[in-house]
């Protein structure tokens, strides 16, 4: 394994160490590992999310105006712990409740729930929203349903503009929930990713071996097949999206690296994401090309549609500073 | 080779189409491979840059308000043709002047010389400042002198800002020119990328070795070396550049990946960067941590350290509007 790291134990605290220095209006406690905004904005509904490290910029890079309160990093591919997902709670409540935002793997299922439970003896009312967007495969390796991926930064997005525009808790979450139900994701993987602490790739693809439908943490998908032209790759990806809801009208593309793919390949998947959309009579009307859900040094990625409504498209354009999206202000 | 790509014959053309869908604001010649801003600005001096392609987002990503004006990218790791240029000099001038920003490789130098001639035949004033900021070696397989690798994001940024606030053609020069001799890089490699039309990795590491001094373009450094824990890499890197121009007062600081590296490293890396250069009793004023100046799939980083004055650090700061890099609007 070859990887820029001290040791497989510090890589969380490594990065957190780097977070916390490169991003002085975020607060990162490094010890409870949670990142949260350094100033509390007063009366506004609070954002949450967190989940297992090794996707970054999910979730601390979307934490800041417009978007997270806090987010909560658990270890490589793991859940954070309640008590974790409690103190972000605590650092995103300015009195107004708080979202929690959930990606549909058990154990942060689970975790999130506790947290909530330990927030509402803490007088926070909390709501959660489980996101669900990957078509690829009903219930996974860590995963009862389908699994949470791409779809989650548009929901955290929308739900954040929601929020910073003094929307109530029901409200926010009412967005967020119509957010995930709008948006669907696919993604293929070329070459797992390797977890440092394992120290090897999650799986082994012989040369001319591809995994349709990958999860994030290197879950099985639908099938392995043969690399191919990128065109059929991206053909297959929309397939699998559209065949589950329609791809019509305006839609937001996301076009996400896995860690390991570089930009130039991610513009030429974009590219043919924008022929298979337009020729089936869609619209890209926004877009992300760039690697903004990763699986580590995995080499692949994933698309995610979300079909727009006016009031999700002004929400995504509504100014944003993160340290991973940043817009409008 | 595994890759993202419909052909390795297309690739360039693939990434031009999805850059021109991605970025309305930015006008995309796919047949002539000029990457221009679609509104020109009146009497602003224009900016203009340009490299063989691999590197996204440079240089194409750095086109857009209060930065370039103009990019020409080249075949994968090859010099845009002087005519290429040409037509990103006429795309960026408007009656002030053009400034071109050349990293300084043989074959750029030469063919944006060229390009210069064939602008001024055209009336177009033109001044070129090379870039050398690599300190690994001196001369290199495509280089008399020092390569010039991420002190050019630096130059195209505090030049653009410049030229952005109404300075002349001489005056954006001189700061282009001050931004160059104040940036210092170093880059380490653990696996090198792939060029498409090669189909195999540009040279062969161990399992334990890394290139130490890589070039961009996976030229040898200054040894190779064993995998060490990431502070001695860092700490490598940092030394080869204070040896060179000691790191001193208020700097700025790219930790850059080249892109087959993960976010979590990257932020892994730049606290070890923050640690040494406060051991240093200097102060990282300024960051970025992320992939700036790739090398296709490598794997590996650059450090690069820009030392501040208070002109560099208000320019750096200027509002700006790119696909890569956007803040104070």
């Amino acid at each position: 394994m070859k990887k820029l790291i001290n040791s497989p134990d510090t890589v969380i605290t490594d990065a957190l160490r780097g977070i916390a220095s490169a991003h002085p209006e975020l607060t990162v406690d490094i010890e409870n590992r949670v990142i949260a905004r350094a100033e509390k904005v007063p009366d506004k509904v609070g954002l949450v999310s967190g989940g297992g490290s090794g996707h970054e910029p999910l979730h601390g890079g979307y934490v800041g105006h417009g978007m997270l309160d806090a987010a909560a990093p658990g270890e490589v591919y793991t859940s954070p712990v309640p008590d974790q997902i409690l103190l972000a709670t605590q650092a995103a409540d300015s009195g107004a409740g708080v979202l929690h935002i959930v990606k549909n793997y058990t154990g942060d299922v689970l975790n999130f729930r506790m947290a909530a439970e330990l927030a509402e003896d803490d007088d926070i009312r909390v709501v959660s929203v489980v996101t669900n967007d990957d078509v690829a495969v009903e219930d996974s390796t860590f995963t009862a349903g389908r699994r949470g991926t791409g779809g989650t930064i548009v929901v955290e997005k929308v739900a954040g503009a929601a929020a910073t525009e003094g929307a109530d808790l029901d409200t926010v979450a009412r967005i967020a929930t119509e957010a995930n139900e709008r948006s669907r994701s696919f993604g293929i993987a070329l070459k797992a990713g390797t977890v440092p602490a394992a120290g090897k790739p999650g799986f082994e693809l012989a040369e001319d071996e591809i995994e349709f439908g990958v999860g994030i943490h290197g879950e099985p998908g639908r099938e392995r097949g043969k690399l191919a032209p990128l065109h059929e790759l991206v053909g297959y990806a929309l397939d699998a999206i559209h065949a589950d809801l329609p791809v019509d009208g305006d839609v937001l593309v996301i076009v996400n690296g896995h860690g390991g793919t570089p930009l130039i390949e991610l513009y030429g998947a974009f590219a043919e994401a924008v022929a298979w959309i337009e020729g089936h009579g869609a619209r890209v009307a926004r877009n992300l090309v760039g690697n903004y859900i990763t699986s580590l040094d995995q080499e692949g990625f994933s698309i995610t549609v979300t079909l727009l409504t006016d009031e999700l498209t002004r929400l995504w354009d509504a100014p944003v500073s993160t340290p991973a999206l940043r817009w409008g202000m």
